[in-house]
C-alpha cells in the first residue's frame, strides 16, 4: 500500500518524537510491504517564524492533499515564548484549531489507558485502580464554545466578554454514532456527559443521544453531569469504557482521564472526519523544557501512528504490531524518563533510554 | 447575639444533617450567649411538592429577610424522582439556581481540605499526597453559561441549541477581589483558571484578575489553563492554595477537587455576596438512597454552619469552636459510614455512629 502522510513536526519535543514515529512506520513498510510518502507541512511556533501565522493556506492544501497527518506537537512556554505576545489568532495553537476545523475532524477519540507495567506511575491507590482501567474519551472537536461566535465590546462603558456555545441535532448525532460504533468494538458501554440541568445545549445533547442510542440496542448507555464525571473519574476510573461529550467538556475530561493514568507520555490521540482521513498526535504537550535533549518520550506518538494505520489505513495488523512491540519494550524493562520508577519502588530489570533508543527498539520488535 | 437563620431543610438526606447542624449552633449558642432564630424555607423538591415550583416568591422574600440561610441538600435521584419529568426551570436545582441570582450569591467558596485522620479515604496515593493539602475553591456563582441567554429553536429545520457566556470586567474585578482576599488569610497564592488560549470570556478573566493582582504585591498568582488544572489536582494537588474561577470551571474543577480529598462528607460551603449575608451548605448532594436511614454525614453542614458563624457573623470564636470540635470526634475515633477505614486498613479505635450521635457528639465538645 501507498501511504500519502503529511508530517507536523511543530514545536519543543515535537520533532523528536515524530522523527521516532517514521522510524518505526518505515520499519512497519519494510516489514508489510508498504510505502510511507511523508510531506512536511509547518504549523504552530515553527510557521509562525518562517510565515508570521501558524498555519497557512498552503500549509491546510497540503494537509487535504494528504491521506492522514502525523504530528508530534505545537506551541510554548506560554509565559516566555514571543508566540504568547501576539494577537490569540496568530498564537500556534490558533494554528491547530484552523486545521481541525479546515479538515471538519469533529471526533476527537483520546484512549486513557493504564499500563500494567506503568501502575507505579498512577497517582491513585491499588485499591482505587484494581485490575486496571481502560477508557475512550471521544470528544466533540469542531463545534460548542471552541468555534461559536465571541467578542469583547464595551456595554454602557464596561467591558464584556462573550462566547457562544451552539450545538444542533446533526453535529450531535455525528458524534454521538461514532461513540457508540467505538463502543460496540470495546466493551459496549457509553458515558455521555453533560450539564443538562443547567444548559440547552446539553438537554439537546441529551435528546440526541437518547435517539442514537434507540440504534445499539447491546450498548448500555448513561447520562452523568459533568461535575459528577470530574468526580468519577478520580473516584473509580473502572467504570467507564466510552465517555461521550462535546467539545468544552471533553477538553477538560479527557485530560483529568489521562492524568488519572499517571502515563501522559503513553496515550496517543486521533482527530477524525466522515472520510478516511484523520489528525493523529500524542495526548501531552510541548514541553519546551526538555526539547532538544533527547529524553522525551516517543511513544505518543509511536501508537498514534498506529492509531493511524489502524482508523485511516485499515491496517490493523500492523497496527497491532506497533503496539505489541510497545508493549515488549517495557515488559522487556525500557523507559524513558518520564515513566522511569518513582523513588521507593524497585528499579531492578529496568532501564533508561533516551529518545532515539526507545524508538529503535520499538522499531526493532515490530 | 441574635442571628435570623432561615433553614432549608431540603430533600434528601437534607432534613437529617440540617437537624445536626442546629443542634450544634444551639450549643454553642448557650455556652457563647448568642440566640439563633430559625425560619423553616421550603425549596426544591418538597417546594415542588407543596406549592408546584421549587422556589416560590415568599421564599425568597424569607432568605431576604434572614442573616444567612442554612441549607442541607435538594433534589433526588434524577432518573426514578417525578421531579425529574418537570420542565427545566420546575426541577429542585432551578430553585438553587434562582435563589442564587435572586441574592446575588456571586462569590462561593468550597475548601477542599484532606484530613490527617481520613488520609485512607483519600484516592491518591501517598507519595502524592505528602504532607496534606488544603485548597479554597473561589468560584464565581451567578455570571458564565449558567446565566447567560439560551434558546433552543428550528434553523432550516434543524434543532439548534444555545448557551451564552457572558462576563463583563466588574464581575470579573469583584470575584478576583475576593479569590485574592482570601488569599491574604491563607497561603497567600492564587492560581487563577480559565482557558484563554480559545475564550473571549476567558480573555478579559485574564486581563482583570491581573489587573486586581496589583493591588496585591503579598500575593503570588499564576494562570493556569483550566485543562491543565483538571490534570494538576489529580497530579499535584499541594500546589493549590486559592483557585479562583468562572462559573462552569469551578463547578467541575471544585467537584473533583472534593473527590480528590476523598472525603466529601467533610466539605463545607458558603455562596456570598456583597452585604454580611451567605448560604451556607455542604458540598455534597441529597443522597436520596440512604435519606431517612440515619446514617449521613453530618459534618460537612456543621462546618457550613462554622462558615456561617465566620462569615455573616464574624464569630470567629466560636466557628473556631465548632471546627475543633469535627477535629476532636474524629481523633477520638468516630466515625459516619462514609469516612470508616477502607477494606484492609485498622479499624482499631474506631466506632462507627449514626448522624444524630454524630451530631450529639460534636455538640458535646464545642
Ligand atoms: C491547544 C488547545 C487549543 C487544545 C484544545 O483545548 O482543544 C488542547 O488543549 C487539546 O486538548 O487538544
Ligand atoms: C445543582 C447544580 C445546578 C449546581 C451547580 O452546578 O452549580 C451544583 O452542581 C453545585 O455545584 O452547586
Amino acid at each position: 500500500m501507498e501511504c500519502q502522510i503529511g508530517v507536523i513536526s511543530g514545536d519543543g519535543i515535537g520533532p523528536e518524537i515524530v522523527t521516532e514515529a517514521k522510524k518505526v512506520l518505515d520499519q512497519i513498510g519494510k516489514k508489510y510491504g508498504h510505502l510511507f510518502h511523508y510531506t512536511d507541512i509547518l504549523m504552530g511556533g515553527c510557521s509562525i517564524d518562517a510565515t508570521g501565522v501558524p498555519l497557512t493556506d498552503d500549509a491546510i492544501a497540503a494537509a487535504k492533499a494528504s491521506d492522514a497527518v502525523l504530528m508530534g506537537s505545537i506551541g510554548g512556554n506560554t509565559s516566555t515564548s514571543p508566540w504568547y505576545q501576539l494577537a490569540p489568532e496568530l498564537r500556534p495553537e490558533a494554528g491547530l484549531l484552523k486545521l481541525r476545523k479546515s479538515l471538519n475532524l469533529f471526533a476527537n477519540l483520546r484512549p486513557a489507558y493504564l499500563y500494567e507495567e506503568l501502575k507505579a506511575a498512577c497517582p491513585l491507590r491499588d485499591d482505587i485502580i484494581g485490575t486496571g482501567f481502560d477508557m475512550m474519551i471521544m470528544r466533540e472537536l469542531t463545534g460548542g464554545l471552541y468555534f461559536g461566535a465571541r467578542k469583547t465590546e464595551e456595554v454602557d462603558g464596561v467591558t464584556t466578554a462573550t462566547d457562544t456555545l451552539t450545538y444542533n441535532e446533526n453535529e450531535i448525532r455525528r458524534i454521538a454514532k461514532r461513540g457508540f460504533d467505538i463502543a460496540m468494538k470495546r466493551r459496549k458501554k457509553v458515558t455521555s456527559v453533560d450539564k443538562a440541568n443547567v444548559l440547552d445545549s446539553s438537554r439537546l445533547w441529551r435528546k440526541i443521544v437518547e435517539e442514537v442510542a434507540k440504534d445499539y440496542p447491546e450498548v448500555t448507555y448513561e447520562h452523568m453531569l459533568v461535575d459528577n464525571c470530574a468526580m468519577q473519574l478520580v473516584k473509580d476510573p473502572k467504570q467507564f469504557d466510552v465517555i461521550l461529550t462535546e467539545n468544552m467538556f471533553g477538553d477538560i475530561l479527557s485530560d483529568e482521564a489521562s492524568m488519572v493514568t499517571g502515563s501522559i507520555g503513553m496515550l496517543s490521540s486521533a482527530s477524525l472526519n466522515d472520510t478516511k482521513f484523520g489528525l493523529y498526535e500524542p495526548s501531552g504537550g510541548s514541553a519546551p523544557d526538555i526539547a532538544g535533549k533527547g529524553i522525551a518520550n516517543p511513544i505518543a506518538t509511536i501508537l498514534s501512528a498506529a492509531m493511524m494505520l489502524r482508523y485511516t489505513f485499515d491496517l490493523d495488523k500492523e497496527a497491532d504490531a506497533i503496539e505489541n512491540a510497545v508493549k515488549q519494550v517495557l515488559k522487556e524493562g525500557y523507559r524513558t524518563i518520564d515513566i522511569m520508577p518513582q523513588a521507593g519502588e524497585s528499579t531492578e530489570g529496568i532501564e533508561q533510554v533516551g529518545t532515539a533508543k526507545m524508538g529503535d527498539l520499538i522499531a526493532e520488535r515490530v
